[in-house]
């Protein structure tokens, strides 16, 4: 990988695939595994840059199809760019679009070129083609861009899978053509390839395949992603990740659960993407070190404590429990402020211990000091 | 007046009634004049009390009604009090909920004993009375709580503000009884009374006079604020001032434009509060020092300036007004949270300048500077 980009291993597990580096950006470098906020349309909702910053976000994502649509990508290239647009002048990662397209919009036509759908703000016409979504972001200026991938809606369907990964490959070619017309690493911004293949191990070493020939800064592994059955992530993953250079850096695209956390870097991942943290915060849903919390619980209503005893956040150590939920009871703007902040912190601050632990070699007993809490619902009555 | 409360006057005007000092409470020291933005149900809407600090706020108000019926006084006092409730460990101030039961609510009853309106949250009736009220408000713990006041709808109705101000002193005689029965100063709690009398300066003058008579650590002036005609306002403040105790600080309630916020100093008011800042941001309106700007405005869809290049608010040195415009579009939560934050570091900075001024003697001079801009629209293309 050629300058300003490189990623460094600093530690391999020696009980597992995980490893810890460093990735190296133009704005910054990111330790790794890293899990990277997401700022859909130009901002992540409710919370102030410096709190995100604070809260220990390196990398964030912005989703090229929101702001293609609004304000569009030239409006942002005048305002000087997404570190401009999003007061943000940490490294960014923009998405192709690919999987919002595919999964979420009215699409009218599919073709070899590319894709036509529907605009969710006004219904009005949109073409994306490979070269298209290139440019929209060289536009953006993220330092991470992906490519335009083809999204498979079932990834246990053989044909159809076949079709859009051998469709993505034909894509990627072109994106990489136009990345690189448009300046490609010299402007300072990265392509990573996707991986697809469904569920599928050979269609999945075939795409491992095609992506690494083009030696990217980066790749991620993709066509089972948000909404997914979980097993389907895995197997997809697992059937990738050994066949990837261990070199450059892993992106796992849409996870966010600390068991999802677990089962990906052990597998390898270095990167990762959710709005878990602040949609759940804004649903006044929290992670704590103690398990799970609804916040509108009535039994908090009293309580003095910590939302989360172990927690340095703002809503842990600046307020009572009590009051968080009366904010939330009441729809404060704060409370899902506070507490898309507070989820924030909490996988952060997770991440960061699973990076100690990769390079102590301890990974397998924090998991085990940690799962067991996390994932399970805790209330005002079961604390010990 | 007594420990833990004082208030000092550094600095007289030499051709107005304004004043500067400190007004001391158990919770630190406020410069006046001063601004005390809002936190209605226990938060100063979208804003972390870090970043309030950090605007300028050293008092901010909490409003008794609201907190009664959610969570109740009980729930708050549990939670540690206002302070906690809040995550504000600076000086506080509750209303009487005075002004709210008889403006908004649906009234029941109204006799010599007290009020009886239907809750707005689940049409439950409930009773105010000065004692009633006088224990709310020990229950929530504020540094400054207020005498409960009986509110003529028409200022200009004399037979009715006559009725209303004479039992608004016979509630207030009440109130003083009950609060020193709590334990009054002694308990860290200043009790401020409220001059009533409309637009009448007779009634103005006696409303002074019963007010008065108690020696409380403060008072406030009423009766004509919130939707008022602000001539009606500027009439009884001017009627009721030059009558008060210089040593007491005067609390304008209900205030906040900064026409307003010279007009009051000018006449001696030391305190005011307003929710303008917080609700105009929301609403993506803005003060600046160019002028007054509507943030959605189409023509700053591509403009890099700051939305007020004076300004050292997040707001303003974080991000590029079209950004701004944009998240105000799309209903991103950081649009309504950095502009109301905007507002307040507006909002502060100006009284800042204004205590700076009066301090100097320079308080015209700076009227005539800023008003002719501040009030009026400033639109992209008018800038010079």
């Amino acid at each position: 990988m050629s300058a300003p980009f490189s990623f460094q291993i600093d530690a391999n597990c020696p009980s597992s695939g995980a490893r810890s580096g460093v990735f190296n950006t133009p704005h910054g470098s990111i330790q790794t595994p890293a899990f990277m906020p997401v700022g859909t349309r130009g901002t992540v909702k409710g919370v102030l840059p410096r709190d995100l910053k604070a809260s220990g976000s390196s990398m964030i994502l912005a989703n090229t199809l929101h702001l293609f649509l609004r304000p569009g990508p030239e409006a942002v290239r005048d305002l000087g760019g997404l570190h401009s647009f999003m007061g943000w002048d940490g490294p960014i990662l923009t998405d192709s679009g690919g999987y919002q397209v595919f999964s979420m919009a009215d699409l009218t036509q599919i073709n070899e070129d590319g894709v036509t759908f529907r605009s969710i703000i006004d219904g009005s016409k949109v073409r994306f083609t490979p070269e298209i979504v290139m440019d929209v972001q060289r536009d953006l200026g993220a330092d991470v861009i992906m490519a335009f991938d083809h999204c498979p809606s079932d990834p246990t369907d053989r044909e159809q899978v076949q079709a859009a990964t051998d469709r993505t490959h034909r894509w990627l070619d072109r994106c990489v053509s136009q990345w690189k017309n448009n300046g490609g690493l010299d402007r300072g911004q990265a392509l990573f390839g996707i991986v697809q293949g469904g569920v599928f191990e050979d269609l999945r070493a075939k795409s491992v395949e095609a992506v690494c020939a083009h030696d990217l800064p980066g790749v991620a592994v993709g066509g089972v992603s948000v909404g997914e059955d979980r097993d389907h992530i895995r197997k997809a993953f697992a059937m990738s990740v050994p066949l990837l250079p261990p070199d450059r850096p892993r992106y796992l695209m849409g996870i966010g659960t600390p068991t999802d956390f677990f089962d990906a870097v052990k597998q390898g991942a270095d990167l990762f993407d959710c709005v878990t943290p602040t949609r759940h915060g804004r649903n006044h849903q929290v992670y704590t070190s103690r398990g799970r919390i609804n916040v509108r619980n009535e039994g908090w209503s009293r309580s003095t404590e910590a939302l989360d005893p172990e927690c340095p956040c703002p809503a842990c150590t600046e307020f009572p429990v009590g009051s968080l939920r009366h904010y939330c009871k009441t729809n404060e703007m704060l409370a899902g402020s506070l507490l898309s902040l507070h989820n924030l912190w909490f996988f952060h601050g997770l991440l960061k211990r699973m990076r100690e632990a990769i390079a102590t070699g301890t990974l397998a007993a924090l998991e085990a000091e940690i799962l067991p809490r996390t994932e399970l619902r805790f209330s005002p009555g079961n604390s010990n």
